[in-house]
């Protein structure tokens, strides 16, 4: 290949992208240098700015610009209850339905020991000392319906009880395999109701 | 969406890719902050590298980072043939089959009316000009062979045609709808050797 230097550097980066091989990378470097200057311009800068300014909230670990996240410092919010996911895009569906007022924990993944994701990578010892805060009455465990959902929900459940916290788990109102991401509202709303204690 | 402001504007910014839609947009945000923070910061510079040291090169409109690039600075092409070719990756496909010893210039795109893409975004003009070098013999065509490929071998051989340039296409050994980039090296040799006159 007679790539010059930068495109063949460009074309190298772009494949830190999840599912993006040497064939989409390459036509993604030609799109952003031939047609899309500009997008890559701010892509560039975007990612600087992220590096630079999310840091992860020091009480429920999603991504936040302050120390303490806007959720977590929120008077409003009922702190007794404690509401973990796997992801930010689980947090977020879980406020746009409107159904819940406690707090997260952001777990930012799943128990996958194929992956080498083990409870330390997830945070879970962070997420103990975070429900023994002496506010938390319970802790509601949102994590996805798949097989390391399950899994990761089961581990961290024990985990909690026995330090002698209570626990929930959200509905299996979900479709079984089925993600938080891309459930309707209604459904969710309804698994957050019918949780059942562990 | 409670997204924290350098979040939201990354998963923008990363739509500019081709393909990539608000979901998939979100997944590849999540993945470099949170399991490749250094693909990331490399993705970054890699950006800005290319915008920066990137540029066409003066006579085949390749991407270079000098003005004239290393195969149009070379005196051992052989200077009187000019292949035609859409996209960089075709240039390289070409390079590979080691099949051809001439010059190329690159039109970073193909005639797409529906796209809004006509004579003038594929640079025509250029190639007309660069094709009246005095020392160019023989031009190409090796546009793929697709329906925008073939019209735009149409469009730019009547073009160069009409100021009594000699225009050749290559043969259609490629299997019809084919395109260069995913064409084995021996029939592109083929293609290139039984080009005929148009």
């Amino acid at each position: 290949m007679l790539l010059p230097g930068p495109l063949g550097a460009l074309i190298e980066a772009l494949r830190a992208l999840p599912g993006v091989g040497p064939k989409s990378a390459a036509r993604m470097a030609y799109h952003l240098l031939q047609r899309d200057r500009n997008g890559a311009a701010r892509l560039s800068m975007a990612l600087t700015g992220a590096l630079e300014q999310l840091r992860h909230c020091q009480r429920c670990n999603n991504f936040s610009e302050a120390v303490v996240c806007e959720i977590c410092a929120s008077p409003r919010r009922d702190h007794r209850q404690l509401c973990v996911v796997e992801m930010p895009a689980d947090l977020n569906r879980l406020e746009e339905t409107q159904a819940y007022q406690g707090l997260y924990f952001v777990l930012m993944g799943r128990l996958s020991p194929l992956d080498g994701i083990g409870p330390r990578e997830i945070g879970l010892e962070r997420l103990i000392e975070r429900a023994r805060d002496g506010v938390t009455e319970e802790v509601i465990l949102a994590t996805n319906f798949t097989a390391e959902g399950e899994a990761t929900a089961h581990y961290a459940g024990e985990l909690l009880k026995s330090r002698g916290l209570k626990v929930s788990r959200i509905a299996r109102g979900l479709p079984a395999g089925g993600e938080l991401e891309h459930v309707d509202g209604m459904t969710i709303a309804q698994a957050l109701l019918d949780r059942r204690a562990v």
